[in-house]
């Protein structure tokens, strides 16, 4: 039963992400795509923890009129490739692209197209084309360039002269924590699944104690790098501890990281953008980057979701009072 | 990629252990296994919960002179069938014995033995025959009917005016804890899995809440009945958590339980008869009753070992002094 190792998999055995194909940036030079309410859907997966912080800045900004949202199911179809599937949608297709499979519409970009097809992804309406699925930036354009289209008293969660702080942050939360989870399950050799999850855990340890004496990465406000952060750690338990072996510790163990999480959690665009049950069905039931790998068909039952909403008391970090806390 | 239903799967998915063939018992009576110093052998893996057992009532009782051990390597065979293969010793075969395999030494017993080879097995060292393989009542055998060869002061594990408690909570500790966590990892169907893990963590909590007033199961000193739950409990975190998907909870995050459960660790017979190394690759790396499953190849580093002797303070709940505690 030996299994061709996937495209992004390195001799090593190490997981190497993939590389974005589309990465025009918004604005309102002419090779730059317009900022324009109306004119993109955003495509994402509950599942996918790289769209759904693109799903959470798109809610706490207001945006959700702005651009609308598809929708894929969280399992991947059975068809001998990786793809996304619009299962959830009447007919099986996506309402205004017409597609069943989020590859059709890489395909309308790119006729040859042959990288894995991600979510998020950014489709002009009008076209049906993708036209940015950059993930690590995507964030970035809806709270800087997509600004003028905000609701009104929308957090800054990118403010000016924090942005330095947060892009360099932001580069370790990806490389160790958010796709540091992926190199431990994705990993084919031990020393570069060990390697990883060294990795994890010292950087884990870390936020543990920044998180001891502020309540947010930043401060008394949440910004972009909560929202990356959150995305790993709100899936940690549910999925990657034991699907992606990452089990030196739950999150529920960390006393500041579990307080933290449960602080985003409770607040607004966080808790009501996260889907449990499609995270554990996609991290536990569906194939991911092995498309002739065997499925499990047992759904762990745990762990408990009522904890999610205990109490926390990060709010005497913050100096401040209020729930949701506005830069 | 369909698998077989294994032997011991029912139709509505359920795992139903085999019955044990060899159960004549220890005695002194025409058709009873004679008690005898040097005569038999227990082969036992280290990752085996119901060889493990013996092995630490064995020890505890001072009865390593009096039946000799042979061990098993915690990874299963790779030949198509499912058997225990005594690859750790020199030449891969066991030095008394002279067999490769486990399943020799059941059909020296039985040239027809059909069922799946387990361990423990008592083996009669003249004519390499398993003599006893009901890994339920053989500690009660080493604790009663071998007491004539118990070291001096060799606590008493099974005392007369406790056997009917005993005996009673075993049969639960069995049910619902010690198979429970087969039941659950076995399961080929979602529902009979989560039958058994509704009464998997109801017991838990049971036993949680029991062992908060007193230190061991039946009080003051440490019985039979606690071997059986340690075998289980110490397996839990490291192993079945993951492979078997109870996954409600870890045994660290109950407070009694692991107190409790580091404070037999850290009594003779317990701690040093507990091998993780074996139990995690067998439960991660190794076939169980599915010989054409799929290996995965990554061993879960976690979790950290060294909280097991950590300090647990269970002497406090004794009312006495000391600390291992003789009945």
């Amino acid at each position: 039963m030996a299994q061709q190792k996937p495209a992004e998999i390195s001799k090593d055995g190490s997981f190497k992400r993939q590389v974005n194909q589309f990465t025009t940036p918004f604005g309102d030079k002419p090779d730059e795509l317009p900022v324009e309410a109306g004119r993109y859907r955003l495509l994402w997966s509950a599942a996918c923890p790289w769209a759904h912080r693109s799903v959470i800045v798109r809610k706490i900004l207001g945006l959700e009129d702005a651009i609308s949202l598809g929708t894929v199911s969280p399992m991947r179809p059975k068809i001998g490739r990786v793809d996304w599937e619009f299962s959830l949608d009447a007919d099986g297709v996506d309402p205004v692209l017409g597609a069943q499979y989020i590859s059709e519409v890489y395909q309308n970009s790119d006729q040859d197209y042959s990288g894995r097809p991600t979510v998020p992804a950014i489709v002009d309406v009008q076209s049906k084309k993708v036209v940015n699925n950059d993930y690590f930036k995507l964030t970035n354009y809806l709270e800087a360039d997509w600004k003028p289209l905000h609701k009104k008293q929308a957090p800054d969660l990118y403010p000016e002269s924090l942005r330095e702080e947060i892009d360099a942050l932001n580069e370790i939360i990806f490389n160790d924590v958010n796709n540091g989870v992926y190199k431990c399950g994705f990993a084919h050799s031990q020393e570069s699944y060990e390697a990883a999850y060294a990795t994890l855990f010292t950087r884990l340890d870390e936020f543990e104690k920044r998180l001891s004496t502020q309540r947010f990465l930043h401060g008394d406000f949440i910004t972009d790098s909560d929202v990356r952060l959150y995305t790993t750690l709100v899936r940690f338990d549910a999925a990657y501890f034991t699907a992606f072996n990452t089990n030196r510790n739950l999150i529920r163990e960390f006393e500041n990281l579990w307080g933290y999480v449960r602080d985003l959690y409770q607040t607004g665009g966080f808790g009501d953008t996260t889907d449990f049950d499609a995270i554990k069905r996609h991290y536990h039931l569906s194939i991911t980057i092995s498309p002739d790998k065997a499925e499990p068909t047992i759904l762990p039952k745990g762990p408990d979701l009522a904890i999610w909403v205990t109490e926390h008391s990060r709010e005497q970090l913050s100096g401040r009072e209020g729930k949701f806390l506005i830069h």
